[in-house]
């Protein structure tokens, strides 16, 4: 056990980060953040500079604490990864490879040293996972509400982009949608999942439930983007656009629709509606369809598949464990979804989540509300 | 003028981006944004893709309400540029180029359009200043306070490090120090100060006082660093290490002297405390010396420098009109700095600004505290 009396890492945990103070506190996360190889110079200077290629990569998302997580809901580990994995799963639906992340941390100075070590634990954990250098970032106070801002690089030789899809490319996804969107009602009530698997809060629950719960909880808390599959779409000439699904379905399948100037239609039957979730929304009456279409946070990764690559686009998701399901086509004509129940269509009106709006609401709607 | 009806740039200014949604004012500011030479996807993707050379600088700030700025202290469009230019001064420090920004807006609900218009002008004006591309970023609600945060990358064939001081090198400084701290007294007590040069809530000062609160009020709210001179650095082999000034001569020279384990001293009557700020503090008996030792948002240049390149680097610093001031010398020893005032020397103890523990505060204390 390092006992070095003055060394950073000797900090009482119990600590507000306040009384730590800005200097302590960045000397004592430096020391524990590993240097990677392609990083000429990492935390401690005025900038990082590492090794890039010909193109790079650049996303950066947020987590706003009371509008994308509560402190409560989640294992500051857990949040850590997360912070990482919605940036990660840009990336993917970029087919690049993600490479050096800087993170940003707004910190109310009475949260204790444990939170932010405990963060940390959770974003290096992942960023070793996927092979992510930390080169930097910035602390700062926050007045009472936790912001965590991370920006990440990956390198790509040939970027996936938006706006490819063509007329008669399959409407084509990875996954299933809606597990995490369902964890909310249940956070919501108490329900807690740790990291070590645990699940708190659920005595009421029988054991089906319990494991439904387990899967939504963890597809919220500790999102699984398919990273490899991703990756490899840019060794493969298969896919003409993709993103990631991170606003929910309708809205980032008209977004698609929108960058590429083409409409969609997909069939209600197709999509792949998480089981947990439709058998956790069973009691209320609902079938997780709604939750599937507008809920968000999937991490899932859509794209247009031309139907004669749909096969070969099969074989490459087997080799990383990945489910893929058409759920219909793109189409010449206006931006618009439709989504086709048998033999009706009804337009779909995108009711994906707006921070702006309504922050961490539960998401149940008619999904085929007209315009 | 544009009337295009349903146009992104029809939304009445007043609006608040709350009302305005996510998804349409992410529309609204992608429309406002140029898309740059070196950018090969911008904004609306997934993640934005750029090129790039072999060596990349990464660096990121961020700007908290309450923190780091008040909203009633700064026109919207400062903000902007102040948003970009304390990650530009990091690029600057490193003896790089900057190229490409991300920007990340955390607002309240209420906050209207017009401000985050008004933020846009400043940093798309700021950024065709200096060549810089913004490719991407981010929207999210904040509960009640804003939240701004941007990432820069920059190009750079051979980074100039903190960690590259020698026993012997000058302690060198640009420009004058102390103008940005003096300002926030005048703006606690109400003073203000617009982007178009006017001043508001002075008329109780005289002309003299008047003209030292602009240039105060400038260099705190549209801080000017020596970009040009920074980069050029890299062009020139004279000068061994360098830090920005950012959170005060004190605790920067320290952590210069940190990095590379050396201490360093100071002559008192070198330090180029700034004349408008030692006018302004006059009246309190004080003499600005303070401030430009701990104050901090000076944004100038701190650099070791070999005693036979000062000459030479003093002419490169004239071609770009930065002032140049020796201050005192890097010597062997563990990492402290002195203070020396005639035949004294007094140990210096970092009072540098920890947003931590004390945000906006005054900084107005006894320079040589002891420890």
């Amino acid at each position: 056990m390092d006992e070095g009396g003055g060394q950073p890492s000797a900090i009482d945990p119990h600590t507000p980060v306040g009384q730590v103070g800005e200097r302590s506190l960045l000397q004592h996360l430096r020391s524990r953040i590993p240097q990677g190889t392609g990083v000429l110079v990492g935390i401690g200077d005025d900038a990082a500079c590492v090794e890039t290629t010909a193109r790079t990569l650049i996303t950066t998302d947020c987590l706003v604490e009371g509008v994308h997580f509560r402190r409560e809901w989640t294992e500051p580990a857990l949040l850590g990864r997360k912070a990482l994995t919605v940036n990660l799963s840009d990336i993917a639906a970029m087919a690049g490879l993600p490479r050096y992340a800087t993170v940003s941390l707004c910190l109310p100075a009475d949260l204790p040293l444990s939170f932010v070590d405990g963060f940390y634990d959770g974003l290096l954990e992942r960023a070793a996972e996927t092979g992510v250098d930390v080169v930097g970032g910035n602390l700062s106070a926050a007045e009472s509400r936790m912001v965590v801002e991370v920006a990440l690089l990956g390198r790509t030789e040939r970027p996936l982009l938006r706006s490819g899809a063509r007329a008669g490319d399959l409407v084509v996804v990875t996954g299933t949608l809606g597990a995490a969107a369902a964890a909310l009602h249940f956070l919501d009530r108490g329900v807690r999942w740790r990291g070590n698997g645990a699940l708190e809060g659920a005595d009421s629950y029988h054991q089906d439930a319990r494991s439904c719960l387990v899967r939504c909880l963890r597809a919220q808390l500790d999102p699984a983007p398919p990273l490899a599959f991703g990756e490899a779409l840019a060794e493969h000439d298969l896919v003409h656009a993709a993103a990631d699904v991170s606003d929910g379905l309708s809205g980032d399948l008209l977004n698609l629709c929108q960058e590429s100037n083409l409409s969609a239609w997909v069939d209600s039957s197709a999509i792949p509606v998480d089981s947990s979730a439709a058998a956790l929304e069973k009691e209320g009456g609902e079938n997780g369809f709604s939750l599937a279409l507008h809920g968000g946070e999937d991490y899932e990764l859509l794209m247009a598949v031309p139907p004669e690559n749909l096969e070969a686009l099969q074989k490459v998701a087997l080799v990383w464990e990945v489910p893929l399901t058409a759920i219909g086509e793109f189409a010449a004509g206006p931006p618009t979804v439709a989504v086709r129940f048998g033999d009706t269509s009804r337009r779909l009106k995108p009711q994906s989540h707006d921070h702006f709006v309504d922050p961490l609401r539960e998401r149940r709607s008619d999904p085929t509300r007209g315009s």
